[in-house]
């Protein structure tokens, strides 16, 4: 059941999906900017529920958008060098990180002021674990891949796993904000929501809107046809570092 | 940042990620049937809430743990011919798909006893989604793989978007799952549920078991270390069938 390549018309098609987890996005964005704006009273930092608005927005521009776009960088920066990608790659990670942290100030901020218990709920439990694997997650890439401080047999055993678990951290993402989109919905309009109210119906919209930006990011990702091409010049220098590293004399200058 | 091999101890380590698998998923369908059993009245076929609670277990048992032994079969019968695992594969599917429709009839009735509207909520649109998407993929694996209905060229375009589909379904499955969590926990126990009590933290470990579960599973069907090996005799009936289809001489008999 494996070993096949895709074909879906192969490299070409590749803009049409960034395209579109693009569209995705930034439409997620903006639903949950206009429920939080125009349904639930707007914004505000002061504890009381508008200053709760802030977290939704923070979360899916942050731990959704930005963390999507992070991710796609190494298939739409196709031709540029391994180490600009890595920095942009980083430096999206660390905007998606900062806007996260201020989303859930805000909200551990509401809870403190209206003496809501924190950390109570399925939505809580799964969105936390997913920051803090998110944080650990950051921090270890920097330490393996942008700065020298791994050898070049640490960094193979541990790209997989950060591949692996830099996608995982996307599904965790997308679910728990569908958690928070249900929560939100039942602690605000539940006797309304099953009559299939303007704001109830827009907020399942914007759930599904998210499963797709990660449909569309972990396609692309996956893909065999998506692979960014070797690039023989960087081939050559690592292994010339690879060598070096392990002791041994290159054959070649 | 691809294109390396995963190095985790290889394959000699399966045999502890398919057990730890099977722990989480039995420990998942018991912590459904106990919740549903003990703290939420037991359960009927009469359309009452314990008619509703027939929806929670069937859907865990068929669309998460089953749906997820039969996407593991090609890495635990590794040396099985093909047919053989792709008979067990489409049995364990069938299997799953019965009990989910037993489980969806579950809420659909429980549903029009008590005069809720159908298919309002954010747990609905994504668990239908799932499970329509779900019978699409199995009838199309009957079709593509079982019964020899298409080319060798249409099976291997299809190959990797059926493999996608799989894994993204049974992500799809375990979220379905956690919106379904969350919103029983909100319906039932609003008021208790941020004082920490019984029945909403075993619900909230039941959703990370869950989670748990999709992650142990998806890192299997994913690692490189886990790939079922190629069988020589298969290749070669594979490209015999392959040229013959194109309608080529074969090279050999």
């Amino acid at each position: 059941m494996e070993g096949m390549p895709v074909s879906m018309g192969g490299l070409r098609t590749l803009p049409w999906y960034v395209a579109g987890s693009q569209v995705l996005g930034v439409a997620c964005v903006v639903i949950t900017g206009v429920w939080m704006g125009h349904y639930r009273g707007g914004y505000a930092w002061d504890g009381s529920t508008q200053e709760f608005n802030v977290h939704p927005l923070c979360m899916v521009l942050g731990l959704v958008f930005l963390y999507g776009d992070a991710v796609l960088v190494y298939r739409v920066f196709r031709n540029e060098t391994k180490r600009s990608v890595k920095i942009l790659h980083a430096l999206l990670h660390m905007m998606a990180l900062i806007i996260s942290i201020v989303g859930l100030v805000a909200v551990f901020d509401f809870h403190s002021a209206a003496k809501i218990p924190h950390m109570y709920s399925l939505h809580s439990w799964c969105g936390m674990l997913t920051f803090v694997l998110f944080f650990i997650q950051w921090l270890l890439g920097l330490g393996f891949f942008l700065f020298p401080w791994a050898s070049a047999q640490l960094r193979s055993w541990y790209l997989p796993l950060h591949v692996f678990f830099g996608l995982l951290l996307l599904v965790m993402s997308v679910g728990s904000c569908l958690l928070g989109i249900t929560e939100k919905l039942l602690f605000s309009i539940m006797e309304t929501y099953s009559r299939f109210t303007g704001e109830g119906v827009l907020a399942n919209i914007l759930g599904l809107l998210l499963v797709c930006f990660g449909v569309v990011v972990g396609y692309v990702v996956t893909s065999d046809d998506f692979r960014r091409p070797p690039n023989p010049e960087e081939e050559a220098l690592s292994v010339h570092f690879k060598t070096l590293s392990e002791g041994e004399i290159p054959s070649s200058p």
